[in-house]
């Protein structure tokens, strides 16, 4: 791709946040604008110099931007779309980062000008960590980066869009937006739904208590407050504006629970093997193609050591240096990974 | 604890192959002798080492052992508990490492001749690997085991138990059967089939291919597919021996997802909102307990190279060559990590 003289930054969260260190790295832009609604969220950029230049109104930070990509919640997009359409730059490539594309076409599409590229984009990438400082360079790289052009999308401004992310270090596909939130919703918004409703019930349970809960988390309750933790601003703007496709997962999920919850009732033992046993492949294929680490990243030579605890961290010493005496262990480990490939 | 002469593994998968290694590595018995049920995962467990002694008959391996620990799945306690019964050496500590404890008591209870200490126990660890080849040492380490002991369990075979396996590594508490299944039930089982579930769903979709839901799976998904490749015979034991406890923590998640579904079908944002607020507060107890590690392992610089991709391998180089001259960055998100503790 060839260098861009100016790009806006609308919304200075962790994806926002992340593309200003991306583009930087990368020597993508001359110059990065942000614009981010919370004053306290725009003096933190400033203290973290995440931009070239911070501006209270959005219309003053897309102003002369090549490109310009909206990351705040898409609750947010109308009324920003709204202001900012009149300042926009003949020519430019109007973008975003929302986890749903319809909601986005039907909220932003009316206010673009004619003279401007609307291309709507999803970074498949994130953390439940969310703000300014959460950001970092290398969020995107190996990841999906989903375009959904509107009807009659300028093909060069696509290809340009395109180059921008690859520059990010991220993959990138091009489908429509319905195919994209129907994908969406099984994949992410589903999960997203289901790790909230647990982490929900388990904190209103009165005969085991929250102490319980996190001490023996672990046990696989662990796994799915990761993503419990993530943005509520963002995540409730996700289920307003993709509800139908969100109800139609939801849908065949509350069927197959059915089906599992009546084989545990009858202690039918060979409907749940079975089940379980199909499960094991998609795993494997996740790993194979790079999109997540066997054991998240929990493998012995990982082990996390809390701080402020010097007992524990004495124990784990200890137990370092006797794995050290017994180089056995952790190569018939990586023999065992490398065979499953 | 004093060191035990002899210790028997009964079963020799993850936990089974996990207690040998950490028994080794902190010294703990003179002799660990071993058993399983397959031909096979024996022959394996030879060419690993993992025990002094290896036996085709559960009963030959608990011969004059101060401690049994039964590893298999639980559907099998029964039949084993029925064969070593008249073999076990008087005063042992017969235990073991089953997920739900009421059946196991149920099951092995009877067998017990009066002068064997019958001490349940569990160790809340484990990854989604299998086998033999997938133990290693420092399994247990930080982690927390629960011992239930029955009515009469003598205090000072209690004791040596908690010091073993405090020797492995491990925390210790002690509760009653009953309660630990209904916690375990929300911690570990109710997590697993519904991980299972959403995996299910998912591979079942006709609109979404299973290639999409791989390559898209950094958005969620894949943070339920670890769990739902656990091992399929252990856990449809689970599910067939904790029945009432995982139908009734079942029923408490259907009516709040129906709560939830019905939020997202009348666009309830508020109802939204504050679910998701609250259960960002039982991620952050659960990392600041050590029971987890922050984005699990994910943070950047820990990114996974996938093998035999060369071009993405070199991307990665590139990016953490240019994210060296930026050493602002890994220290601005160290800053807020630790704010956040």
């Amino acid at each position: 791709m060839h260098r861009m003289k100016k790009i806006a930054i609308i919304g200075l969260g962790l994806i926002g946040s992340s593309i200003a260190h991306a583009v930087r790295r990368g020597a993508i832009a001359a110059e990065i604008a942000g614009h981010d609604a919370s004053a306290d969220v725009r003096a933190r950029a400033q203290v973290l110099g995440l931009c070239d230049s911070m501006h209270a109104q959005a219309a003053a930070a897309v102003r002369d931007a090549d490109l310009v990509i909206l990351c705040a919640p898409v609750g947010a997009y109308k009324s920003i779309a709204q202001e900012i359409a009149p300042h926009l730059k003949p020519e430019a490539i109007l973008s975003d980062v929302g986890s749903v594309k319809s909601a986005v076409i039907r909220d932003v599409g009316p206010f673009v000008p004619k003279n401007v590229h609307f291309i709507p984009a999803h970074p498949i990438a994130g953390t439940e960590f969310s703000g300014p400082e959460a950001g970092f360079a290398s969020l995107f790289d190996g990841r999906w980066t989903i375009l959904t052009p509107v009807r009659g999308s300028d093909a060069a401004a696509v290809e340009r869009l395109k180059g921008f992310w690859s520059a990010l270090g991220s993959q990138v596909d091009v489908m429509n937006a319905g195919h994209h939130d129907l994908v969406l919703a099984i994949t992410s918004h589903l999960p997203h739904l289901i790790a909230y409703n647990i982490v929900g019930t388990a904190h209103d349970l009165e005969k085991v208590t929250e102490g319980e809960v996190i001490k023996y988390s672990a046990s696989g309750f662990r796994d799915f407050t990761r993503i419990a933790a993530s943005d509520p601003t963002m995540w409730r703007d996700v289920f307003l504006n993709n509800r139908d496709a969100v109800l139609e997962v939801l849908g065949r999920f509350n069927e197959d629970l059915s089906q599992l919850q009546r084989a545990v009732r009858n202690g039918d033992g060979q409907t749940l093997f079975d089940w379980f046993t199909r499960t094991r492949a998609i795993r494997r294929a996740i790993i194979d193609t790079g999109q997540d680490v066997p054991s998240f990243g929990r493998l012995p030579f990982q082990v996390y050591v809390p701080p402020k605890k010097a007992k524990a961290g004495k124990k784990k010493k200890k137990a370092k240096a006797a794995a050290k005496t017994k180089p056995k262990k952790p190569a018939s480990r990586k023999r065992r990974v490398s065979r499953r490939r």
